[in-house]
Order: C-alpha cells, then structure tokens, then sequence
C-alpha cells in the first residue's frame, strides 16, 4: 500500500513519528500491535505498555455519565493490555478536571476508574491532575509478558479462522443512539476487560487486535498489515449482540452498520491456524468462554461479507474514512455508510 | 501534620486515590517518590514509571514556542526518573493537536520532544493523538532500577548535608520574565536532563527530589515527608544561576523570591549523610559534575535561609501556597511572597 492510500490516523502518525529514533528494544514495529512491546534488556520479560485518552469521547458526548467516563478511561487501555495477551501490572492516570468540578462529580468519576481498575486487576500506581477548562482524562497501562510467545497484529495467513471474544455491536450501536437525539433509548454500553481471553488467545491465535475503532477499521487494519482479506460468512444475527440488533431494528439502521461506525465494542478479534482451532476452543471453555467464530482470512486485501451468493464486497478503508471523509455529520455519514455497505445494508 | 494543614495539591490526591486500591508490588507510598516503583514478580527488577502533562504551562502562555514545549513534554518525566535514580526505558506521548494546526508547527513541536528524548535516552515507543481546541501535551515515561538501593523522596535525617544538581533560579527567573508583560527578556530555559546525575546519587543520597515546582516547594514537601528542617546557609548569590539573579537585579526583584515560585528548574535536591559526602562527591568529579552546597538538615520542622546571625526563618509551607492563595495575579502574588519572605527578601 503507498502511503498516499493509507489511513489518515496512519499518515498521521508516520509523519509525527518520522523523526524519532526507534528502541532497539521494542519488539513491535508501528502499528503493529495494541500495545508498544518492550524487551527489558537481559531479560525474558517484555513489558507491554499503552496509552490512550478519551477526550474527543468526552468532548462530543458520546461518553456523558461520569461513571462510565472513569470505567473507559482504564477499559480502553486494559483493552490493548488484552490484544497482546499481557498480565496486567498497573496503570498511571492523567487527568486534567475543571477546577469548580462538585466534589460529587469528581467522587462518581473516580468510582468509575477504581471499578474497572479492579475488574481488569489493574491497580492505581498514580497519575497526574491537572485543571482545565474541560474534562480529559486518558492513563497509561502497563503489562507483562514473561513467557511463550508474542501477540501482535501481524501473523494471519490465508485459511486461518476469525473469531471475536463476543457478539459485535454494541458499540456502534450506543452511539448511534447517543447521537441520535433523544429518539432511541441506548443501550447498556459496559465493555469488560478482556485480559483473561487475551492471554488465553496468545498461546494459539496467528493475530489480535482490539474493536476499540470499529469491526470495520479492526478488519482493515488486519488486512492492510497481513495482507490478506477476511470473509464474514456467518449470518450477520449471529455475530450481534441482542441488544445492539434491537436498536438498529428500532431505529431503522440497517444491521451492518453496526460494525462500520469508529466506536467500537472493545472485544478482541483474532485469528487461528486451522490445526489449533479445536485446542483453543478447549481451553476457552475451560474458562467458560466460547469464542464467537465470525469467518475466515481470504488471499489477497478485501472484505467480504455474507454468506454463499448472497455475499458481497466491501471497501473497508472507504469504510474506515467515511466519518473522517463526512466531516463528522451524523446524516451524511449514515448515508455515506448506507451507500458504501451497498447490498450490505439491506 | 493533620489533614487540614496538608498542601492543597496532596489533599486532592488524598481525595482523588482514596477510593483506588494500592498494587502489593508498589515499593513506595504516595507522594514519596517522584516516579512511582513497581517491583516485577519474581525479579530484582524495579520499574519507575511517572507521568507528567504541561498543559498548565502551555494554557497560561509560560511556555509558548513550540521548540520549548516539546522539549518540556519529555523533560519534566526525564526529571523524575532522574530523581529515582532509573536507567531510562522509554516513553510513551499523549498529544492532543488543534486540528488546523500548521504542518511546520506540527514539525517543530515534534523536533523539541525528539531532542529531549535522544538526550534523555528516552525513546519514543509511540502514544496517542488526539485532536480539540488547545494543544495539551504528556508522557509517561519509563525506567528501570536492576539493582542497589531505591531512592526516594524519604530518609533525611538531621545532620545531613543538601545539596542541589546545579545552580538554581532559572524556572522562576523564566516565569516572571514571561508574565511581565514584554519588559524584562526572560533568560534562556532549557532545562538538562540529570539521569546520570541521579544514578549516582542513588548510591548515596539519603532522599532525593527534582525541584519541578520549585526550590521552596520541593524543601517543604521533603520537611513533611522526613519530618526534619532545612537550613539554606550558603550566601543566597552562590546557589543562583548567574543568568536568573542578572533577571531578579533588573526586574528589582529580590533574590529569594527565584526560589519561592511554582515553576521550578528541574534540577535534583538530594541529602547525603555526612560520612558518604566525600566518596560521593569525588565520584561526581569523575562525571565531570561538581554537586552544588546549599546547607544542611535541621531537627524540627522548619526552614531557614541565610548565614549565621543573619539566617531567618520562612514558613515554606505558606509559601508554597501563596500562589494557590492569590488566585495565580502576579502583583498580588509578588506583594504575598516579598511579605512571607520578611527580612529574607530584602
């Protein structure tokens, strides 16, 4: 792929990051994995380390309530601990709060971190408060990989079966209705931690990434730096969490657009060699997990979608650029997508 | 010292990590340690992990040319590792970019953290950007102690000897150029990185601390944590950067106040026992650093500046708070640290 076809985010980074000299410890090249991945030198151990902020969540509303602003400020990143199978070490908050912020307020937003804090086992080491005009809060994890293999993005070949840690949805579906105005009620949107099926994922899966962007833009991404396609021939109610399929119902939203948006449901997608397929699903269920098949890896880019002759191609990086491309506009994203998903969307 | 007499900042943090559970691996409590210190399990090793953002400083025009701001954004986490005494790992950068911001821009912000990271030998593993109204800029940066002893903001006693990285005065000498108005040329601020310099003093400093937020500051916050005093009884023209007291002379700005603002130099303030103050100071000479005197640890809480009969004592406690007090206007605040300072000022 030239760089003049690459992702906007993509370009982005590539240009900001042009001048840094790389560490020669770090295992990952860019973008190649949630999480940077550093081998401590004289070590077996590799640290694995992200950072990520919600603010544009906070700024445009998508995320309002307070404890739910503190329980995605540690899930978005324990989500990327997850996507490379670490053990969780701990975390640092950064956090700028307006300064005439009711101590109530600050309260609820703090039980929304310690809740998540404890349920992904990441503890609280420290952070940094600062005081602003707007809310913004973002952290950095820490995790551990001290044995076996790595996890990252790259690794999928051809033939290799996609699964994803749970039914899809939900997080389009939540902002479609937050930016719906008032008309549909949203639904339940508490994404868990997924570090325990992360780690479980790193003995088996060829690849793994997070929904944190969207199935669409997780798919592409995947693609763009295996390049390979992928091919979701399961039936699309199979693959969508309930309550998300009932909001696209109720609001006329056809049901691929669930996955298309660039919010996402923080579940991870992976990929495994068929000769590992029956082994990992017995150690999943050993968990009392059953990993959700959505498909397989194709030769060459592109996304089909569908089953037999009813499937369809798509262009997932149109797809992935369209919110971008729409500059933002509920309306003409929703038609953009419609006209983009083509068959799809019926 | 009861809660209701704690520095406004450490209340917060009481108040904000008071429902967070602690990490049974951290070695330090909070406040103690510039950077927090996790132990790995099952290793010798001990991570130093801080986080730091300058929006403050970039928010009310103190640091404006984006060469500067860039090179802040590394600095201020180097300093920390630094005062832990941590082989620096790497980094990772949270941004948020106004998204009209000119490319050039974007390039010369990025030039300012690749020199602080290639002098800091801390790599840049990735980040995260984002994009809203103002330019906000963090990192949490990452290091390693593999072996010796940690070094924190804890174990002065009294008879120690203080000593400071360097001469001070240029963090506050900066600030009041900049604040006043275009009629005094603020010195030149371009604090060094001191990670070799605090790898050495781990091996024999009882406590050590950056003065990020100032000379005074940082004494007070060490009084607290040792419960002991400090007398500064060096001649006040010695310890000063020749450039900061050249600004304090024209602006008729006394001397001691250079110590007493909130934006500090970011250099390291450490305590050695008398009976290492040799060795440590000639282990010094071989880096080619000379550790500058600044006086010695007093029983008692307290904190006196001067010499001999001339030495008086400053409440650094009120100080430290002035700037919170007089709601961040200079005048007011001047007119509040001259009166603090009392005989010291003049």
């Amino acid at each position: 792929m030239s760089a003049a076809t690459l992702p906007a985010e993509i370009r982005l980074v590539e240009q900001l990051a042009g001048l840094f000299s790389r560490s020669p410890v770090q295992c990952n090249a860019r973008h190649e994995a949630d999480a940077e991945l550093v081998r401590l030198p004289g070590s077996a151990t590799v640290l694995a380390i992200t950072t990520d902020a919600i603010s544009e969540e906070i700024a445009s509303g998508l995320y309002a309530d307070l404890d739910l602003i503190g329980w995605m400020t540690v899930l978005v990143n324990a989500s990327d601990l997850a996507a490379v199978g670490a053990e969780p070490l701990g975390l640092v908050l950064n956090q700028t709060l307006p300064p005439k912020m009711p101590p109530a307020d600050v309260e609820r937003l703090q039980r929304g971190v310690a809740a998540a804090s404890g349920a992904a086992g990441l503890s609280v080491l420290g952070g940094d408060t600062n005081f602003g005009p707007s809310l913004h809060m973002g952290a950095t994890a820490i995790g551990l990989v001290t044995d076996g293999r790595l996890l990252t993005r790259r690794g999928a070949a051809p033939g290799d079966l996609l699964f994803a840690s749970a039914p899809l949805g939900l997080g389009g579906a939540f902002a479609f209705a937050r930016f719906a105005g008032g008309a549909i009620d949203p639904p339940a949107f508490r994404p868990q931690p997924r570090l325990a099926h992360g780690r479980l994922v790193r003995r088996y899966a060829s690849c793994c990434m997070d929904t944190s962007d969207g199935v669409m833009t997780t798919l592409h991404e995947l693609s763009r730096l295996n390049d390979v396609g992928f091919a979701l021939d399961r039936p699309l109610g199979e693959l969508l969490h309930p309550e998300a399929a009932a909001v696209a119902r109720a609001a006329g939203l056809p049901l691929p657009l669930l996955l298309a948006g660039p919010h996402g449901e923080f579940e991870l997608l992976f990929t495994l060699p068929r000769e590992v397929v029956t082994e990992c699903l017995r150690a999943a269920a050993m968990l009392g997990w059953e990993p959700l098949a959505l498909g397989h890896v194709t030769t060459g880019a592109g996304l089909r979608i569908g089953t037999g002759r009813d499937s369809v191609a798509l262009d997932a990086g149109a797809i992935r650029e369209a919110y971008h491309d729409t500059g933002g506009d509920l309306d003409r994203y929703r038609a953009k997508l419609t006209e983009l998903m083509g068959p799809a969307s019926r």
